[in-house]
This record gives C-alpha cells, structure tokens and sequence, in this order.
C-alpha cells in the first residue's frame, strides 16, 4: 500500500469525503440550473427547481408512507416524468428503484414483486390490471399501489394518484443522501430468457461514474437536449436520467416511440441525442415523408443490441444522424463499450463505414478493463478471428445478483463479469460481438454466428428484419433457420432467399430454412430468439 | 444506512470495484488512443503508446533505484515533457509526486526537500545549482539528483541524464496501482506566502474525480489540443496532465509563456484549451502585430487568480477567444469553481459582460456543496452584498497538510474547508470573491476590497496593471495604496490616476497615493502583495 511515512491527520472527512452518488447531481443542478427545463413531456415542462421541488416531495410522500432507507420502491411505468422523478424521488427517501418492464406477463411481475419485496408499486394506468393481478396473490403483504393516470387513461379510482401523493409531500424535504456509496440504488431484474429472471442490484458509487464517464463517450457538452426512447426499466435508461442534471441537460420523455414523434422532438425541442435499438433506425428511415421532419444539426445517436445493418447506416446518417454503437448489459448498468470513431475512419463509407461501426468497439472512460479472453481467462490474439467470451472490470459493473451469491460468484469468477457473450478481436483491440454464448449455431463442429448470417440477410432490399436461430438437424447437429419479416408491401420466397444468402456465405453457414414472418420482440426492440428456437425446433 | 434486506454476496470484488486513480486514464489511452499524439514539444511528439512506455520507464526506473510505494519524489522542472511524464511515472511506480517551483529560493526549497523527504529530484538544467545548493545541507540523506537538460542547457556531467535514467527502465513495467484510492498521489507545496509553506496532500481518488468534472466545466470532447501553460508545480497543473489521456487530448508542453509561443501553438498545433492567470490575457492583447496568428476555431482560456479586466476580455473576446473564470485553491487540485455561463447573457457586452465574467460562479460538478458562509458557518444572504467566507466542501479538497495535523483541523473545521477568501453571492448563486482575508483593507471602519479598486483602475487605459494594498495610516488605520504598471510608452501621474479611480469610486475608497512601477509576480503571475505591503508600510 502506498501511504505516506506520516498520515497523522490525513484521513477522511465531511470536508473532502462525500459518497459518490448521482443525487448530487440534481442537488447541484437545482441550484446551478434553477431556471433550465429539466423535464419535457407534451405540455408538462419543469425547470430544474421544479424538478427538485417535485422528487422532494415524492421523497417526502415515501418517506411519510413509511418507507424507509434499504427498502424497495417498484414502477410500472413508461417513459414518463413519474418515472424520471422515481429515479431521483425514490433513493431521496433512501430506498432502492425497481423499475419493471411492463411487458412482463402477470406471473413474472409477481415474482419479481415477490423476490425484491417491493412496499409501494407506482403503475401508469394502463398498466393497472398488470398491477393489480400481479398484488392479489403475493407471498407477502401487498405493496402500496399509486395509479399514475395519463395519456387519455383515466384514473380508476381504486388507488392514490401520483399526484395526490405527492402532493403530500414537502418539496423542502431534506434528502436522504447515502452515508456510503455501496448503498444500493436501484434493482433490475434481467429478462430471463433462460429460467427465473435475476435481481441485478445497482450501488450510487457505480450509477455515479457511469454518468460520468458517459459524458465523455457520448460527446455531450452543457445542456444538451436528450430524448428517453430506451425504456427506463432497462438499466434505468442507460443511466440517462441520472446524467442529465450534471449537465443541465433536457430530459425530453417519450411514451410511444413512433418516428413522426422522434422527429418532431428533433425539430420542435431540438433534441441532440438518443439511445436506441437498431429497430428504431429502420423505423426513422422508413417512416414515410409526412411524418419526416427537417434539421439543421447533427443528433448523435447510440445504438446497442446488434450492429445497423449496412444499407441502413448509409440511409440514416444521410439524413443527419450520426450513429455510435455501444454494447452492454443489465448487469452493467448498460453501456460500457464504445465504437470509439478514429477520425481517420471519416472518408470510409457504405460497407467498410458499417463493417467499422458494427463494432461494439473498447471500455468506456469509467470503466477498467473490457477485453476477450478464452475458457482460461487468457487474452485472445487481436485477429480479428479467434473468438472469446466478453470479460467486464470496473466500477459500473452490478454489487451483485439480490438473494443468489451463488450466481453472483458464478459469474464473477477469477475478478472479471464474465457476461456470456462471444466477440473477436480485432488488431486495434476493438471487439466484435460474434454470439451470444446460447445463439451460436453449431453445425457439423462448425460454429456458426447467427449475427454474421443476419447481418447478410439484412442486405437483401426487401428485408426489414432478420433472425437467425439453431434448427436441430439429425445429420449436422444443427443447422441455421432464418426468420425474416419483409419490408411493407415486399414479397419473396424461400429459395430466392437461400439464393441470396449462399452468395455471400459458405454453404454451412447457409440458412436450410427460411420462415417469414413477424418477430417476436422484446420491449426494447430486441427479438425473442427462444420463442424462435422453439418454432424451428417444431418441424 | 441503506442496506437491502438482504446483502449477501453483493460485497466489492474485483470485478466490480476499482480504485479510482487518473493512472486508470493513461492506461485505457495507451490502447485506445495508441496513435494519436500524447505530447507536443518542440520537435518531440510522442504517441499515446510511445507516452505510455515512457511513463513505465520511469516508473521501471525508479522502483530499479529503490523508490517504494509511499515515498516521495520531487520535481523542480518547467512545462516539459519530462514533468508531464513524472505525473505518471512517479505514481505508477507507487511514489508521491511533489513538483516544487522553481522560482523560489534556496531556502525555501531545502526547506520542502527536508519536509517532504523527497527520494529523488528531477531537476531541469537550469535550475541545477539551485537543486544542488538546496540539497547540499539537507537533515536527512540527499535524494538522487536526476538531471533534464533541455533548451540549449547543457548537461553538467554531474549527474545522470532524465533519458539515461529512464533506459534502464522496462517499458512493459507492471504499474502500481493504488489499492486505496485515498492513497497519496501528489505532495504540493504552498505559497507561504504567511509563514512556512504547507504541504498539501492529494490522493488520487480527488485528482480521478478531478478529470471527470473538468471534462464538464471546460466543454472538453474528445482529443482536444490542450496547451499547458499553467505550471505543472501548481496544483499540478489544475490536473490537467491527468486529465487528457482520458479524452485522447494532445499536451502541448510550453517551457516559456510569450504571446508568440502561444499565437504559434493556436495557429500551428490547432490549439483548443488553455488556462491561465490573467497576465496571460493582457499578454495575447498587447501582443505586437508580428507575433500575432490568424486561426478559425474558437479558443477557450480559462483564467483564474483575478477576474479579467474589461477593457482586456472585450478586447481577447474579439480575437478568437472564450474566456471563462475559474476559482480553486492548492488545497482543492486548482479549480472548483466556474463561472458557468448562461446563454441569456450572451447579448451583454461591455461593463456588464466583464461584470458577469469577473464573478468565482458556482460549483463545478465534482464538488458537493460550495457556498459562502458567515463567521457562525451559516450561509449568508443571496445578495451580491452581505460578505463571508468561501466554504468549500467535496473530493476534490485534499487530504490535509503533511505532518501538520493540527492545521488540518483548522482548516476542516465544521466538515468545510475554509478558502480563506472572502466573496458576496448573487441572487444567482454566483459567488464572487471580494478579496483575500489578508488583503482587505479597512479605513476608518469600512472595509474596502482591493479587487474592486484595482478594477478600477485597470479600466484606464494606460495602466496594463494595478495592484491595491493597505497602507497604515494614523488617523483611518489603513488606506488604499496602489501601485501600476503602465503599458510600453505610457506616462501618467499620481494626481491624475486618483482622480480617474474618484470618478466612480466612493472617497474612502479611492487611493491616496500611487506608485508606478513593475509588479512582482509569482511564476504563476500572482501579484506578490505582501511585498507590495512592506513597500506601502515603508513611507
């Protein structure tokens, strides 16, 4: 240890030691950018006072409804102010944030209802028989429900408004800020794709550095204007929320996400930046010229999930977007690699610009070390070929799974997060996602990326989404089964699609099968792999 | 505390808890920037990965000569790449880095040899007799003079050369890295301008946390061109060095601060950033034609230890240049404070833009509460009139001072530090500084602020700068004296400089006697006043 020959009064105190939490943040911003609009959402515009003024009282209410530090706060909400006030409101009372998908089927909200052990659920009207079915058989007492009515949804009447319980609150409420940055912040539990979802609990130490190290990826100076198209009961938003005050930011929400209402946020509110899934760049290229809106800035987009699909990526960026992707998980509080963009890159275009940008890219600035390693946790070769698993080291990286240590040092084994997914490594050390460990098609001992086949797929012009899954297969093992939903109006068949395909891919690694169809998708615009995996497998 | 119910298995690991150190930044550089330019000097230009092998050389180097983690070394060097290297090197190889300046005297600096203990002295050519006269009566063993001739100085052959030094190093070192992050980085010196200097601690959780928020504050994206003119042996430089690798900025080193050597940089190396005292500003106005460049982009300067006349920020506004007052203090890295603009205040212009610009502003977003306070420690009224202290709390404020417990205390009395400076806040929250404690004068009762005087003053145009301090005076206790520096070829008196300052100034406040001469300035360009105060006290 590095201490000095004499530390006689050098310790911490009040003075130079404060927790690091995002709280500090709208403390500051309150102040510094009392009069900047905080929040937009349709007529409903606060400044940062405002803003303050009201997770206070939210706060305030909790505090008063008996809630106390450590305990859960869950919502059933969509990307509307009362969600952006829990993500302040509710660690101010000292509590943790459980936001929940609303997705969700009624069984799986009640476990996770049952297993964070939520006192007070905050649910948006249209989600209140959700709500309400998942309460009526708990093991334990039944949360507090507060109804959160809007969007032309009225307010049943059988619970407290959000606003009525606020309203009871004290906007001078002093909050309760944590006496150390382990404390836990928020819980969110994974989706669950495979066997019971997981609690992935969140400390304010964490929360805080990736607000700060976000800054710098996603390029942001002072006030910038940002829209909240990524749920926020996915990793919170990527932590967006959380951000936002320590740069006076504008937080615009978004309920639905449609094309003609991201462009008119761009034009009327002048948004900089957003977060999204590839989905919603196919959605903004292909809206149809009335919804369309011009601009005279660039708006800097993130995209995660899987890489823009090349034709996409020359359509988007054409029209004034510039697109980043970044990689990451729950586990991660979202983000923590970035395509970090070589200005050297700057000429490159149409399939060299998309084959670059399909890169999940290098650590984020808060983080310490992301790389590939193989099954023996050693550095793969920066090849670009030789994959490896995806390994996570830093201070955005979860406390840990709620309730299951077991799988905590499961996946925490020899001091990295070890987060399933299987990548190259390309020589300027910019990592490629190949698979999800569970996506990988193995056929005849050849492994196959799902994501590589997609990828061609997605350059026929009548496509509008690919999938590619495992099909078992008595012969090879497995073999690729595609699913593809065509553009509007598009028409084609299977054996011009194989056609296709097999120009590009070596013959293994052609699809045998080719299902159109509409994908099923998750709220976040990914697409349901085991639901397809269960339909090739019907056969 | 808000723990969960239940925390099993959600402890710190490794995979989830990393000290916050800014050696985390030149690491992540050495690979994501490997080929973009580090550092600028001359005619040396290293890379990110050149940098970061250098940096391991010298920390290879060190620990080879025995230096173990906790010890201390020192620096007298000016802005060259060997100091920037030392800011990596010393902590890497688990050292304290005190950078001491080279403008003081014999004395003074033996006296910090012996305080600190310094192991090692990197010491530039030019400064070697004193190194050597301070080092020759030390109370403890001599630290190893390493020398770094540079700037046509030659070796002396007394000593090894920084260069030979650092070859025997391994540039693949395996760095220290701090297991603590509230282990000791960096050791600086004091002023002293009031008795001996002390030695004020950083540790490198403040100086990381530092890096995060200047990013902020300075509207920094990525690789900007940051020149250094700041000295590196004050508050290292506002940390700086520290902070571009973080954004893949380019340092560009400058040995001696002249108005060309500036123009050139901007011109020629696409400058972006720079800081410095507001000497620097009049330097870049008074500049003769021929040493002025053209160049399009906007250059922001960040000026701190005076508010900025009017009469030089409309004049540098005019030329290409953003100018934005900063507030800090040894004890707090260097700045902690902005003048965080508005942009409802763009249109102003003139008295009123500079009265704007000339306020300490507001806490930069690292920093938890920075506010000003009454002698009770209650905060004072939001009037731009009621006087107080700035009080200071966040990590961004030191450890405390070395071996000097007991001033500690002192100075973190009631969980503040205390700045010692007295300020006004406006209804805004703006704080700005109505003077040093020491340097208010106080005639018959009322206290004048020598800041307010001395802009004044600095409004006529033939003063290029003006210093007030108080003189004792029999009947009104003291009395405002000021001494001016004219511009080149200027001529003025005494009569006629009092009755420009009565002009606005009330009469007790106006100076009862002028003296027109060169100022002493630190090496930072700091006024000395308290010589300024002896002279005064002479008459």
């Amino acid at each position: 240890m590095g201490w000095m020959t004499n530390e006689d009064g050098l310790d911490k105190c009040a003075a130079n030691y404060v927790p690091l939490t995002p709280l500090s943040h709208l403390k500051r911003a309150a102040h510094v950018f009392a009069d900047v609009t905080a929040v937009i959402y349709g007529a409903h515009r606060v400044t940062y006072a405002q803003y303050h003024a009201r997770c206070s009282q939210l706060a305030s209410a909790l505090s008063g409804a008996g809630i106390e530090a450590g305990q859960v706060v869950a919502s059933l909400l969509p990307n509307i102010p009362a969600q952006a006030e829990a993500h302040f409101g509710v660690p101010a009372c000292g509590a943790v944030l459980n936001t929940i998908n609303t997705r969700l089927d009624v069984a799986t909200v009640r476990y996770i209802l049952n297993h964070g052990e939520a006192r007070v659920l905050l649910v948006d009207t249209q989600f209140i028989d959700l709500a309400e079915a998942a309460c009526a058989d708990l093991d334990g007492p039944a949360p507090l429900l507060i109804e959160v009515p809007d969007a032309g949804f009225a307010a049943t009447g059988r619970h407290p408004t959000y606003e009525d319980f606020i309203a009871q609150g004290d906007p001078a409420f002093v909050w309760h800020m944590p006496s150390d940055e382990w404390e836990s912040l928020a819980l969110n539990y994974t989706s669950g794709t495979t066997g019971r979802p997981k609690g992935v609990v969140y400390h304010h130490r964490g929360a805080y550095l990736m607000t700060m190290g976000t800054v710098v990826s996603w390029r942001m100076v002072t006030r910038p204007v940002f829209m909240q198209i990524v749920p926020l009961f996915h990793c919170n938003g990527w932590n967006h929320t959380w951000m936002m005050p320590l740069l006076g930011g504008t937080l615009v929400c978004c309920r639905d996400i449609t094309a003609a209402a991201i462009y008119d946020a761009i034009a009327d509110e002048g948004v900089t930046h957003f977060g999204g899934a590839p989905i919603v760049l196919n959605m903004m290229v292909n809206a149809p010229e009335a919804e369309r809106r011009t601009f005279n800035h660039q708006v800097e987009v993130f995209t995660a999930g899987a890489p823009p699909a090349p034709a996409t990526l020359s359509k988007i960026e054409a029209l004034g977007f510039n697109v980043t992707q970044v990689y990451g998980l729950t586990e991660t509080y979202g983000h923590v690699t970035e395509c970090l963009w070589d200005p050297a890159w700057d000429n490159a275009q149409g399939a060299e610009r998309a084959a670059i940008k399909a890169r999940q890219g290098v650590a984020m600035p808060m983080m310490e070390d992301i790389t590939v390693m193989d099954s023996q946790m050693s550095q793969v070769p920066l090849d670009g070929a030789t994959q490896g698993e995806i390994m996570i080291r830093g201070n955005s990286v979860m406390k840990g799974y709620f309730k299951n240590p077991a799988a905590t040092r499961e996946v925490f084994a020899g001091g990295y997060f070890h987060s399933g997914d299987l990548a190259v490594q390309h020589p300027n050390g910019h990592m490629q996602i190949a698979d999800r460990a569970k996506d990988i098609i193995i056929s005849g001992g050849e492994n196959i990326s799902s994501i590589e086949v997609e990828g061609v797929l997605m350059g026929h012009p009548d496509v509008n989404l690919a999938a590619v899954v495992a099909q078992p297969d008595d012969k090879w093992g497995e073999v690729p089964c595609a699913f593809i939903e065509l553009k509007p109006g598009a028409t084609s068949d299977e054996a011009s699609m194989i056609a296709f395909a097999r120009q590009t891919l070596a013959g293994f690694k052609t699809p045998k099968r080719v299902i159109f169809q509409e994908l099923p998708k998750t709220s976040t615009g990914k697409v349901q792999k085991f639901e397809l995996r269960a339909e090739a497998a019907k056969s």
